[in-house]
């Protein structure tokens, strides 16, 4: 450390300067604020103090060193495409944009697993491992541009889960530079291990506020088979849901089962002409990537008229398929277009409770004269309920919110938890309490009390 | 609480039994010293004070809250068949036997999962969950005998995680009741979520000492199709072993890939007459229950026959498969037959250097002059070398203990864990701090200290 000038926001830059390459702090006003936010609405951000763009896991702990003597918040961040304001800076904070730290480091076909910096974009791994014929299922819709970093500090889903499961998943070890400094080595890069307490998961899904991932070893799968999609037309949601459950509980394993309500067929329509049957209230999207992807959509074609479907098209073709995918991850593009702002909520219930969500979701629109379109996970129970608004009226923007909570909490009523993918960050931790309740909270605390002594890392997020 | 005796055992006794049935304290010194062990070798137990069998969530909660009153160390068991010393009593402890919370509470085809007490046995979970078409597929070799509670204590594996995965990834939600008897309510019931830390991993493998299980969603799968089992005969395990790497490597999905050596093959024939081939170095067996298991182990074949297999057997009905797998079954038994004692060690290492773990374990086993018989998951890399000696001759005794534990050190040496699915107990402590380095160890014992800080909770084990 440097003598300590008077100015503490002059003895921060110059202590991080001096464990840093100058281009990798930023200390220019515009360009700081540009990294204050990531994308979602209705979350406050702070001015950082500096940006921090470290390319070495050594410069990260020299960050955290430095953050520590000064007593200073750090803000670690990815992509920034995250939903719920877990990566806003918080006032006089140390942004550390881990975006440069994205080298792959190692894809392993023999142990099918990849050793990748923080910093790696999930389509770019995603197209690295297709090469050596694997796969790193996690798909969330902002895969082009958000990082494995970003992924694991959210624990991030995607349309693949139903069948592959989260980023939780896929993650066998990490490299963590905890609050202090001092780097920690969790899990493993073996298929198997329990060699003490399971520190990989802790971190996975934190948000940043129990250290800094710096890497990870991730598992990987075979590529599967090209997956065929059918698309089903129901009249009610209620008739939709009960299909849902109907393929579910015949020990079917589709690879998708992905729901879109009338609201968002529409507003994709509008937004692409997509040219997809507006009259129908619920759209079910299922697919297979099993050997005989055919036969397995006939039997759920079956059941999808068993249980009142007006329309069953199966996709005959890759390139069919793929277009009914493209319709489907339009959905939050084009319902963010119909006023301009979005709320995308991510509520997740058990799958037997999805039709009581939906129709609440319709009840609650109602009541506030609000647009909500609904496109969901359909098979995990995991629904974006997306409130359309004009964020520069400010009735509707409180009316927004307001709906965005009564979702929550009807979410909460049916079973379910008010994040399935998305995380807690800003925008959701009023009310972590009510899902945790008192004891969960107070020991989810403690937790954060030892590994975050001082309080300094994303503090005011998740908890 | 009672006023307090002078005597603290007849205190804690007094304590304890005003708030459980008077059938659920057993302190009579034999039956009490009946529950001093698990299956470790090599593993010391102290005696317990007492013995308590509770029915309820309450009761236990009575039991944690009583023994932070005396400041009394608790070790919880299941049904003592684990492998690491993990269940051993400590001197003056309360044991707290959770085999009366047996009942299988809820089993939803449609959301797949179950909700279980802690003692329910796997095979008898596994059976009811397969009435409803559905698969609970860790699968440890001790299913017949071992709880749930114990399962997610150790996080087990068994045959079938190279395809399915290990106990962990299947608990989705956990109760527990924590040291001073508060009850804790971890993770979801939903397919997905991300509230908050997780704090079901951390609780999953933490052998009792973070907190007593007392209830656990499980995630379940459709029952997968018959498997069809093929075997394999090397002339060397690193042939059998460069099998191992092109079946992975050539991105198939086995449901079972295990291997025996030439010594435990010997040793089933000679414990049951399986007409197993011994002139074999390596068997290898593997299996797929795959739509069409046939073509998958053509595949297969074609592939050990390249890596040099002599002979390559595939079943051809599921009983034929069946007695194949009834052999892998009876290796340890049948290894404990050669000798009367077995010490079995559990090193997991990267597949890629499964040949080499497996020389170095021959190496060893001719440098102490002893049988080590290695029967594997070589799918997943984790082998069981086995130790066979017989206890009443010391110096065999102190060449076991010392070969067991080279072989943890060349795991190590390979990059592998010295746990892949029996956990750490006493019998691999002094192990563990090798494997996770100075912070990683500080972490966790922080971490025990936060949610433990009497440090009643199985003191002694793991860390």
């Amino acid at each position: 450390m440097t003598d300590q000038p008077c100015d503490p926001q002059t003895a921060l830059l110059a202590d991080l300067r001096s464990g840093l390459p100058a281009s990798a702090v930023v200390d220019d006003p515009e360009v700081v604020a540009s990294y204050a936010h990531d994308m979602a609405s209705f979350c406050a951000a702070g001015r950082a103090a500096v940006v921090v763009l470290p390319r070495t896991v050594e410069e990260v702990q020299h960050v955290m060193r430095t953050a520590t003597a000064h007593r200073v918040p750090v803000v670690p961040q990815g992509a920034r495409s995250g939903l719920s304001g877990a990566a806003n800076a918080v006032e006089g904070c140390v942004v550390v944009s881990l975006v440069k730290m994205d080298r792959i480091v190692e894809i392993d076909p023999v142990e099918r697993i990849a050793v990748v910096e923080p910093g790696v974009i999930n389509a770019v791994l995603s197209r690295a491992v297709a090469e050596h014929g694997l796969n790193y299922p996690p798909d969330p819709s902002s895969w082009e541009m958000c990082t494995i970093g970003g992924n694991i500090g959210t624990g991030s889903g995607g349309l693949c889960c139903v069948k592959y499961g989260v980023t939780a998943e896929y993650v066998l070890g990490l490299d963590v530079v905890l609050a202090d400094g001092r780097l920690l080595r969790t899990g493993r890069r073996t298929a198997k291990g329990v060699a003490g307490y399971d520190l990989t998961r802790l971190f996975v899904g934190s948000e940043g506020s129990l250290g800094i991932v710096v890497g990870a070893v991730l598992a990987l799968r075979p590529a599967p088979a090209p997956q065929l999609v059918l698309a089903a037309e129901f009249g009610t949601t209620a008739a939709a849901c009960g299909a849902v459950r109907a393929i579910m509980a015949g020990g079917h394993t589709p690879s998708l089962l992905e729901l879109m309500d009338r609201t968002t067929v529409r507003a994709v329509n509008a937004h692409a002409r997509m040219g997809l049957p507006e009259s129908t209230a619920a759209l079910l999207l299922c697919a297979f990537d099993t050997p005989e992807p055919a036969a397995d959509l006939a039997a759920v074609a079956a059941l999808c008229r068993a249980a009142g479907a007006s329309e069953v098209v199966p996709a005959e073709t890759a390139a069919e398929s793929e277009l009914l995918l493209a319709a489907r991850r339009l959905s939050l593009v084009a319902l963010e277009a119909v006023k301009g702002t979005t709320m995308i909520d991510d509520v997740c219930v058990p799958r037997s409770r999805l039709a009581e969500l939906l129709e609440g979701v319709e009840r609650i629109a109602e009541k506030h004269e609000l647009t909500i379109g609904v496109c969901a996970h359909a098979g995990d129970g995991n629904t974006h309920p997306t409130v359309c608004f004009d964020a520069t009226d400010e009735d509707e923007s409180r009316r927004a919110r307001a709906s965005f909570d009564e979702i929550m909490a009807l979410g909460l009523a049916l079973g379910g938890t008010i994040t399935g993918e998305h995380g807690v960050g800003l925008l959701k931790k009023e009310w972590l309490a009510r899902e945790l309740g008192e004891t969960g909270l107070e020991v989810q605390r403690a937790l954060k009390a030892t590994l975050d002594p001082l309080g300094i890392l994303n503090p005011g997020k998740v908890l």
